[in-house]
């Protein structure tokens, strides 16, 4: 697949079928804190010169956004279809 | 445009043709502080039990990450695909 094609519907249903299973029996709590693990690294590589790095570090918290949307039932495209891809999308952010 | 086949790429860019502007007058620190109000705002809501309100601050989320990534250059799709569809991702989650 093109990198360009990768719907977000694919990729969190990949991130299911390869982690669910572990990432439900976790819970959403302690999975929120391996979440904010992820983006305190992420500030971490916005403070850093190491692109690959930062790249990295956006990548894993997209994965865990995903794995977290996927044990509290939420489709992340539908979320961002109806939020930004609707009729009243947000005028600006602030 | 059907939800599932909403790409990663596309909504990458959707937030830079509508917000990019504002966005990077801001700069990453200040952006960053924005992100992580969205964050707290998901942390909020998921000890909450309104689940459309839940679903708004996931794609929040969402497109607060898209738009720090578009202020450093970074193309999602790309970085998702180097670490986690590549010949070695991740083994699980921890």
């Amino acid at each position: 697949m093109e990198t360009n094609d990768l719907t977000i519907a694919q990729f969190q249903r990949h991130i299911s079928e390869k982690y669910e299973k572990v990432d439900r029996q976790r819970g959403p709590a302690k999975t929120f804190l391996w979440f904010i693990e992820e983006v305190g690294e992420l500030a971490t590589a916005l403070n850093g010169t190491d692109k690959a790095n930062l790249e990295e570090e956006f990548a894993d918290v997209v994965a865990w956004l995903c794995t977290l949307a996927n044990i509290t039932e939420v489709d992340l495209a539908a979320a961002i279809q109806k939020k930004y891809l609707g009729e009243k999308p947000p005028e600006g952010h602030k």
